[in-house]
């Protein structure tokens, strides 16, 4: 099978780089065009990077001499079937580049918040609402794409909540409420992000627009797709409180919750997330991890270093799990903010759409 | 004035150097006696803490040949009148050496968790429950007791919630429900705690034993004293998760409230709290941070290290004063751990004792 | 006596910040003008700090409403004799700036290194070289200048190992080689510096310009000053390697010396740090640390954290004296870089200055 | 071909347990009996290490249920043909040890510094002094043993710059004097090792033993082995000073270094590590990293937490090569002090003694 030709758009910020090292041997996607600001355009990818490369493994030889594209200039891209968007810049202008990417016929799976709460955009964790992938439909038909479209991933500081809910609403026990503290880590905030001097020896209790994201966008995950659109499931009510902690990677969150109906026993908890699979492992996507749920029996995981790899970045570990006095339960839930809760999750997502037929 | 003779049992360990360190230039007591366990004792104090003192400021010159007497053996402490516990060992045994102590006729203000649950010794935030103080009369009656007594502070987790939840009850508007999240300096499990390679990059989400205390103590010490009893107040709900992080001094906790009855509005909340003023206060004790309660407008406040020294360590800092999805507002809270939370904070019990004629 | 009134130029950066919170309750000298950037200028002090302020005492009340200046409207600094410059800006911009101040009759004392290398300026570390002072007689007498003057500090990297090398010179036993490694603290790249991605699990070994500066400086303030002008010790060689390591405040350096002549016994050397006492003590100024170097018997001292604050964060600490398989001998030393190496060091010399007569 | 079977002693302390994460998977070697300390003798290993298990893979599920042996019973490894010894103890029962498993026949490889320096025990890194393993000859016939072998690997400290002064050293440019400066991690120490008290902010300038091992054993690592014995390199004299700082992993060093004679280019020494081959890659040993050294151009690097993955953990990183204002040229280097420094080193020197025929 010929690879699906890629480029990314933001390729020399941490989230392209975290693309462009994710995508290395990818067995679908290959990627073939890097694109950035105007400051970087015209410059071998290697030299535009040069001092900012902030990934473990070097530069792939492939790419190094590839010259980097202005991303304004959408015809660049020809010949690349699918653009990931890791641009950062103010939401008014990615959303109308992503939209112009789309227009010309390019499937544009993006990072970014600006189409999040576009009517006709998924907003998708696969596991969780792959059917959201069917507003594509309507999105194609209304705006006249005909390879075209635009998806969306959530914000990173979900993830490690999101899905541990999400089992359990699937197995007959949706959760009313919850009352989330997160301890993220700085990578969220991408570079540079957080000066040392404020964060060694310290943590800070506010990251700015992250709660009101925090609270909202799982509403519209766990919404209902029916005629063509998304009804956001406002019958549970999330409260979130988002530190920034000096961790590299790995997002933890601290999870109050009180079921609608009747409480499972714990043990059932445990099993139903040990049990859990969803439509990337269904599908055998290449970058579902199995199982997309750990859960760990020690009293003190997870820990954000220890745990944040588990399935290669892309799984949720939880842990903790507990009577809480105030409400039914609480636990612990932590994801890789840059894998899981960045580019990984969009690849998963470009995986979902390829073999669902949207790609 | 002449001062009061204080003696130190646990004097080696972390918060006996506190206390050694916060009562060197105080104007009521001086330090004229320091026992540890039988390893230490015999020894100058400087020797005995050799390789192991962690203050800032070196061993006061008065007390580094001082002789550490073993703690076991009460009859060393003659001439002192009042005994700061900050031993760490078996609950039982510390709860036997600290009654002997008392029997004795030294008054007894410990650290240690041994004596917070015993039916008639008050244990006291003094901005809060003073009041509390009045066990000590029937301590001594029933114990046939002349001049002995103990008195013991809550664990360290707590300060950083329990005074901006007392000034809003003083207002009346008291809290029904509380969900908290710490987070929490290693110096708060003494020395030497969490190893580098646990916390570097990395955060714990669990304390041993921490939850219950967080979530139970404060019942207590808001209880009604009444027929020479503590009430507990049953009334109040808290859930508790408490997360270690890499962060030297300064626990934080971020709380969701929910009112008994009719909530205040935000900026009523902000001026209880700065209008709010504690025993303590009231009679000038030395160690009284004024004002107790420091709020801060910015949106990014309290943060460990730059607020911990608020009141020379010894006030409570808040911020983030905003209204809960769930409940009716959150906040987040700090207080220094070993000044407030330990030794600053049982060297200010002592004072409001001796203002109080128990000493 | 009246105070002198003193203005801060780049007031709202850090090492601005520092010299307001260590103004603050000066005997001599008393803040009365802030400028800094066309883009604060016109804003309250309060405002134009606003997020920024990294002090950990508030800003003083006297200070908040006081309005911004444009520093590069030298006019508005009238009424002040003494101007502290923490302009952080391209090097030809600054010199021409801080002259430009001096020839309105200011005496501009600065941190930037615009002027370090200029003949007739001295760079004075108060304990070493007080005397090159003197060079503001001939800077005057050249520029025409009946008051104004321009003094300069040296880089922070140097004063953990200057004033220690200088005391044995001084006891008759001169230094000719010196191969160091310092350990730097994150603040002195001031605010942002190293994004905390970078600093995190993680050490860097670079630090640009640094090297340099740490390898010269020293041999122009061990210079002798002769004829109206700067004689640099060329007889001595420094090898410097600078890394940048995840503390807050305090470099430190790893020194390994050989002697021009004859070595003196480790004890005598010990001996000669601590008899030390320079100028500054002998003038009694204010801010002069007393005394100027302590040191630590203990094997594991001197630590940033636990030794950056000696002497109010003015002293040196040295410990770890001992042969060296391939000197004479080495040892560790440690100074606090934005006290003693930034504004502090600049107060000590403006007192110096004036208690000299040349303010 | 039939796997080896290996034996760990210590298998349950962080050395130990990063054997068995190497050992995993490894073509040769496979691991059919852990040994520990009397306390955790008789359970099985996932619960003799419940709560310690440090590694971030999770306990391989072949060896959860293999019950710990007594170390100090030799007739328990029967079986296996390897010992690797990763025990932490008083040095002379540590050799009496090692010694008693090398009588019973089977061939130890230790990391334990206990037998560094026995006489006829070779202390090996591979890529240097692979010849030293004929050490082995004498010491069987000494000691009357057929099969047993003692094999050592030297101090994690000086493998990020024994290797890359060794290749200068066979290219014909020997050094003869180097001084160092190394920022170590903390995993170093093994667990706990220093508290987070202690790292978090801070550096300590002091690890007993450390600078005496990283001064003498680079000497006998280089000395030749002639009439069946060692004959340290007494031409070359090493300065170490050695820290630690707040960084998981990876042990850097500061190298200023003085050639014996005439001193290559810089570009040459470039070439000569990138070109270097060791015996391990002429052997084309399963863990042996390809290159050995690796020659990183960035001004910064390397850094720990970037580089210390470098192959797989095995390789040497060096870097910032530049003149030495007092010696020739000074460069950075890094190694992975728990892969290359400690369990990957050991593997990769017994893997040599198998590929020579010694096991």
């Amino acid at each position: 099978m010929e690879k699906i030709a890629v480029g990314i758009i933001g390729a020399t910020g941490m989230v392209g780089q975290n693309y462009i090292q994710l995508l290395s041997g990818h067995p679908w996607f290959e990627v073939r065009h890097v694109a950035a600001s105007s400051a970087s355009a015209g410059k071998p990818y290697m030299e535009a990077v040069d001092g900012r490369w902030l990934m473990r493994t070097p530069v792939p030889h492939r790419l190094r001499k590839l010259k980097v594209a202005d991303a304004n200039d959408t015809g660049t891209a020809d010949g690349c079937r699918l653009i990931f968007s890791a641009v950062d810049a103010d939401k008014a202008l990615v959303r109308n580049l992503e939209t112009k990417y789309a227009q010309q016929g390019f499937a544009v799976v993006s990072n970014n918040s600006a189409h999040r709460l576009t009517p006709d955009v998924p907003m998708v964790v696969p596991e969780v609402n792959w059917e959201h992938i069917g507003l594509i439909d309507g999105q194609r038909e209304k705006r006249t794409w005909q390879e075209g479209l635009i998806a969306v991933k959530p914000n990173c500081s979900v993830q490690s909540y999101v899905t541990p809910l999400y089992a359990l609403k699937e197995a007959g026990f949706p959760v009313e409420t919850a009352v989330i503290a997160t301890l993220q880590a700085v990578s969220g905030a991408g570079f540079p992000g957080p000066a040392s001097l404020q964060m060694i020896d310290n943590v800070i209790p506010f990251i700015p627009g992250e709660e009101e994201k925090s609270e909202e966008e799982p509403l519209r995950i766990f919404g209902s797709f029916a005629d063509g659109k998304i009804e956001p499931d406002d019958s549970m009510k999330i409260s979130a409180h988002c530190n920034r902690v000096p961790v590299i990677d790995g997002h933890m969150a601290c999870v109050n919750m009180k079921f609608k109906g009747q409480k499972p026993a714990a043990q059932e908890i445990v099993e139903i997330w040990e049990r859990f699979v969803g439509k990337p492992q269904k599908l055998d996507l290449p970058s579902a991890p199995r199982p997309p749920i750990v859960y760990r029996e020690e009293p003190d995981r997870p820990q954000p270093r220890m745990d944040r790899n588990a399935g290669n970045g892309m799984a949720v570990t939880v842990g903790r799990l507990r009577p809480c006095p105030v409400f039914d339960y609480r636990f612990v839930g932590l994801s890789h903010n840059t894998n899981r809760g960045a580019a990984g999750g969009a690849i998963l997502t470009a995986e979902l759409l390829k073999a669902q037929g949207y790609i």
